[in-house]
């Protein structure tokens, strides 16, 4: 627990979410007062700190505009905020637009009003749509998402690095892996235990199961963020994060399936992409997180089984 | 002027345009009957052929919706319109987000609703930002641009692909070097005949003169996109359009002012960029497109003389 009196507030949007909230308590730690933004759609106040402390909860709806007071005088803002849900883009088309794009918008409008220095922004691999190149290196073109998800992910890119670009704050691009914790309230290994918890019997699984996709502890990632922020300093700084392994969904089905004593049977929808909008394979090149120092102290396949014994204890 | 009974409606936004206009009166010549939609706010009615014809006009406003009766039964949505002046994007930053990546938004919903086959945009140069690689191919990454005109283009070519990925209609994203004609409204030919007849004796220059660009003439840019249209037939077409030589501002001014006689003095601001945002080097690879079979009638250079031509007389 540090104690800088010249550490300045900090803004995290979605501080309440899965990755948010462990930010959010680094940062504290740090010595920083952390105002947290969040609309509580996905994100969830037990997340946060229950006594306080450093840090104060304002909550706010993106979509309409950013809340200007917890910008002033901040010296970063870390926008986490966003729709978690891929496969909700696809059946409401607005949403990622709106929890994504016009949210993005609006929080680079107050950082510029605020005199915020540094924008950090957590975007996605799947920005990279489905790559020819792995591991894909930051550098990698042409960027054509598959998902309106990425879509917006890629928009946000775009409105940091032109707010770059003609109003002087320093941009960071964060394209995650799967990032996985203790916290988490959607993707395959949640919605795994979801299911089994409602049918133990038996597991249907989206596609083939030959997905292959590399997973990153949460832990990992907000190091990785940190350090970025830390060492890095052109006008707008791009990052893969994520590991140099990957786990097929067949192969988590499986460590679900035995965490629930391996009785269930596995059913595979088939398909090579789990839904409109899926990208099968994701492997990303890292050298220029590690490069300034950072490697995950958990592998894709360690950080899946630790994510599997987390939910596991959540469930009693 | 063919007569095709087979040729459907086709839908073009931004149809009054100075590009939209000669794409319009192309396709009505080709047989079809035209749908514009247009918000006339740069776009002008003189642009449009003023019997009618097969054109018909819908005035809209896109930030807010697409109209979806002149979609209903269209075989291909052309959207081109946008605010076309890169610099008010700056000073007014709302501008962009809301003309461009939510307009493209409600013309991909609405295609998307009359299950139109084919959307195909008119995007720029500018979402590679300041690349590394000259000239710059398709591939090219990251795109990091510098404007918020151009995040908005890699925010709609991103919804273009994500709603091709998610939703089957085929996509088509055109990456527009300096698109120069008789009908413009906007850019640095414009520019200085609006500055020497407001005072013949000087033209200031923003920048150092030293940005140097391609110019496309706008009938073969239109060209370029209709052989697209029908020989490309990949989910996502990206395309670059534009010339293999440049011209510089310098280059520009010199030629701009010896229309006027000669005599006025060209004054440089100074700096690399004309403005904040700005991207002074510019060159694409053409490739793509030219192995299509496509070739500009016109360089950068005939190009630029053409437009300074039509101006001229334009000025009577």
């Amino acid at each position: 627990m540090g104690d800088r009196p010249d550490a300045r507030p900090v803004v995290v949007t979605g501080g309440a979410g899965a990755i948010g909230s462990v930010l959010v308590r680094a940062l504290a730690d740090d010595g920083h007062d952390v105002r947290v933004v969040d609309n509580f759609s996905s994100g969830r106040r037990e997340h946060l700190p229950a006594d306080g402390g450093r840090v104060t909860v304002t909550p706010a709806d993106l979509r309409v505009d950013a809340p200007f007071a917890a910008f002033r005088g901040a010296e970063s803002v870390w926008h986490l905020a966003a729709n978690p849900d891929i496969r909700l883009g696809t059946i409401e088309p607005s949403t990622d637009l709106e929890h994504g794009t016009v949210a993005t918008f609006h929080v680079l409008e107050a950082a510029r009003r605020a005199d915020v220095k540094r924008v950090l922004f957590s975007s996605s691999s799947v920005v990279y749509g489905m790559p020819t190149q792995f591991p894909t290196p930051e550098a990698y073109g042409p960027l054509l998402p598959e998902s309106l998800y990425g879509a917006s992910k890629l928009a946000s890119e775009g409105l940091l690095s032109a707010y770059a670009h003609c109003y002087g704050l320093r941009a960071y691009v964060f394209r995650f892996a799967n990032i996985i914790g203790p916290q988490m309230t959607h993707g395959v290994i949640y919605d795994f235990f979801q299911k089994l918890r409602r049918d133990p019997t038996r597991l249907e699984v989206l596609g083939d199961g030959r997905q292959a996709k590399s997973y990153l502890w949460v832990d990992d990632c907000v190091e990785g963020m940190r350090l970025a922020e830390r060492s890095a300093h052109d006008l707008v700084n791009v990052f893969n994060l994520g590991t140099a392994d990957q786990v097929s969904v067949r192969s988590i089905a499986e460590r679900v399936v035995a965490a629930f004593g391996g009785t269930a049977r596995i059913e595979y929808a088939g398909g090579e992409r789990g839904w409109a909008g899926d990208i099968p394979r994701q492997l990303l090149a890292i050298d220029r997180i590690t490069a300034l120092g950072w490697a995950p102290r958990r592998n894709s396949s360690a950080a899946v089984d630790a994510s599997i014994e987390a939910l596991r204890h959540a469930s009693g």
